[in-house]
């Protein structure tokens, strides 16, 4: 169902890698929303991708960067606006990754190379594509800024290693950054903090299933799909939430104000 | 603007007082989106309201319930569903009051009966429109319940006294039944925390005035007004935002995360 | 092992009913530390418990006080104060009972009288100290005072129902008290919310064991015991922490960061 | 006043430049308590330090270190057991530097080498010292781990830049690490995050000075000084506290839970 919270809206969307991404799932609510915007992945990801057939669906245009690139993001802004035909109303972030998840290092054992690469690709892209925006006054005034996290930033889950550490830091620059671009030009910067979600990137997290399925057990609603996150992060780019910023914002069916659920406690004694 | 987010929704909003008051500004948002509802408030509230204006220009049927008895929220409930013709799909819980404030009892210096009422009013009666809803089962799956609250609840503000206990409180309720709604109906629960608003009930508070400065000093999109906080409960209502439940979500232009702004500190100077 | 942390200090302490009680062990390193104190309980419970045991081998006077009677507990400050021949140094709040747990309801099925009593004795009788010590100005300049609470407060545990609501809102009196408390008097006041504990009190809640086991798998350290917890409230009391206030400490070997823990997920596979 | 609460134990004390240091201070008091330990900076800092006063106050020896240097590291934790001759007990990591906020780059104009040396210096470094740590098992059983860090990392304050996004990352390494350090050795790790203080490195950031102010007079106690900082952290080095671990711990009289204070109210209005 679409209710055109988005019309005349413009935006850049990061992170569709197909469809199983929460960032594709966006995209395609944000079209049928009323928007028009870019998708850009980084050059590699875009490659294996089957970003094309989004951007035909929404028809968005694609321009690569990769988002550790100050260079890269100043050509995104800029050809967006060019593109989009002025400044853009939103702006998702959905970049993360960890070479030492993806090559199996523990977290007592971390290659510090990739620690680097890690906060570099998955937090301090985020910095750069807010400072780019704010330098080239990219984005229009109650403009909306999201980016995808997670709550190992509050606590720990094992499985996760240095990401936490990446996505504490999205989230302080969510906040830092938000202060400063709300007080100058009214742009409001959140994180939305997602159940687990059976995506690609999710899929390459070790005993992500098992996980899965007790966040599932946990959460009261059960886990929030990509679907409904789309849903939820339409309301936040859209004109109704304006006064809301610098907030890490749960998305994830109760998960996270739970302290034990019922079906675990059983799931627990049955064995 | 209208989206058409409630259409086919029916709903219960209580704690329109006049039309400063935030409920007010979310049953007029609520009809603009397509919602039927009924409107509720305390039969002493009523007989000094405005409210019937808002019935008229709602469409509205108003009935009187003591937030503190449990049967005259049987009545609502069993009311609001012959006049709405079926189960409510939104409830919103704004009330409210402390005989300790009003009658300028320090918090070193409770009357511990006005407490009783504070809490009563203000915390447990959230209780009791929930636990009552569950009874009758009067609230279709998937439903939404928001209740109002401050930020008092997790910092001190001298001024709030047993208000802040008690909107712990209420926020604790949206935790504790968010749980046990979500996992048998589906029913999401959650407590929107609100700028200091200048409406009738935060008008009676001492010192308000220059507090309401601060906040609007410090948070760097300002207060939110009103009508903004009716905006963003719509979207709460909605079906976007089925997966959020058991969260305080701040509504404040970003004063909960910001430690102090630079207005305030230039103000601090000069004197 | 004794360090004299305590010595010349006066308290009173609250809520010692048994060996396995928290403020039992309390009582016994406060009086190991050098501290000379008073002990309380409601007359009903001390009539079952062994207290006098207790008061013998700490040299301690037993005063009896209904917890949620203002001339109990104004008796209790006066009297000690006597009996230890000053103003008191620290205080603890030990003090919390459900007749809704104790008799099986369900939270969906409060009954409210009972819910009142839960709050009178639970969360209310905590402010009734604090308010009658302040007027009898009975406590020491960087006195320090501790309620003992746990994560219900937080996050949601089934079983823990309307405990869970009176628990947040005695941290929030700690709050509201604190800055009372510390601009006048320089007097702490902090919540420590303690793991599961193999207590009488636990013991009476429905599902505890499993959930002790669940909560001492999660633990990195595992759950900590009521010995463990009588250490860290000795610091609390001791002047080493004069400038912690208005916190909520948790005492749990890291339950409260930790989202799962590799020995739940492992538990849950095996089933 | 000493206890002899750290009587036999060994320790690691990183980031005492002079005596206005809080690390200062916290050698002194270890030293006091019947700590013995090794002292630590960078090389280019003690050229400037007075470092060599404390050693020999303390009967420390200095192990210069680059805490960005895992080889450094390495050098520091085996010379530390050799010099004390077994496995520390505790280690104090309190180390900070942000060449933006030096050199007074905005937060909306970091320049990204800089930040890169942010994040190493000043939370990429204590990964690097528990890693170390860990490999080399230099950490007796309950041994405890602190590193200092600023509130900056939950709310923003504009004077503090990138370092609150550093201090974010930080407290989640304390998170991480304390989750497997805790199952594997019992080793706790915490963050104390301490008011605002007039040290060498606090003296360094603008607005320093009206800020203090703010703090104290928010604060119901006042700001805490770097010697109440010492006395807090001794108890967590002590065994009377080993059950708290992967906590962030407000050392602040109280300034964290107060929203806003009548110092500051009355303040604004003078003006």
């Amino acid at each position: 169902m679409a209710y055109g919270l988005l019309k005349g809206k413009r935006g850049i969307i990061s992170g569709a890698l197909n469809e199983s991404s929460i960032a594709w799932k966006i995209a395609q609510r944000a079209h049928e929303e009323g928007a028009t915007f870019t998708l850009t992945n980084a050059p590699i990801a875009m490659r294996m991708g089957e970003i094309r057939q989004l951007a035909e669906q929404t028809g968005a245009e694609i321009i690569p960067a990769d988002a550790t690139s100050v260079d890269d993001i100043t050509n995104l802004f800029t050809k967006s606006q060019e593109v989009l035909g002025g400044k853009v109303d939103f702006v998702l972030h959905s970049i993360g990754m960890s070479p030492n998840i993806r090559k199996g290092k523990a977290y007592t054992d971390l290659n510090y190379e990739w620690l680097k690469q890690t906060l570099d690709i998955s937090a301090v892209s985020f910095h750069k594509m807010l400072q780019t925006a704010y330098k080239l006054d990219a984005i229009n005034e109650w403009g909306s800024v999201v980016a995808l996290t997670y709550m190992a930033a509050q606590r720990t889950f094992p499985f996760y290693t240095d990401m936490a550490d990446a996505k504490a830091m999205l989230e302080s620059i969510a906040r830092s950054f938000g202060y400063r671009y709300g007080k100058s030009h009214k742009v409001r910067i959140n994180t939305v903090s997602q159940s687990p979600t059976q995506t690609t990137a999710g899929g390459g997290i070790g005993g992500f299933d098992k996980f899965f399925d007790f966040a599932d057990k946990t959460a009261p609603l059960g886990n929030a799909t990509a679907d409904q996150c789309a849903d939820y992060v339409i309301t936040l780019f859209s004109d109704l939430t304006r006064m809301v910023t610098m907030q890490n914002l749960f998305h994830d069916g109760g998960f996270s104000m739970t302290g034990i659920s019922e079906e675990v406690m059983e799931a627990l004694t049955k064995k």
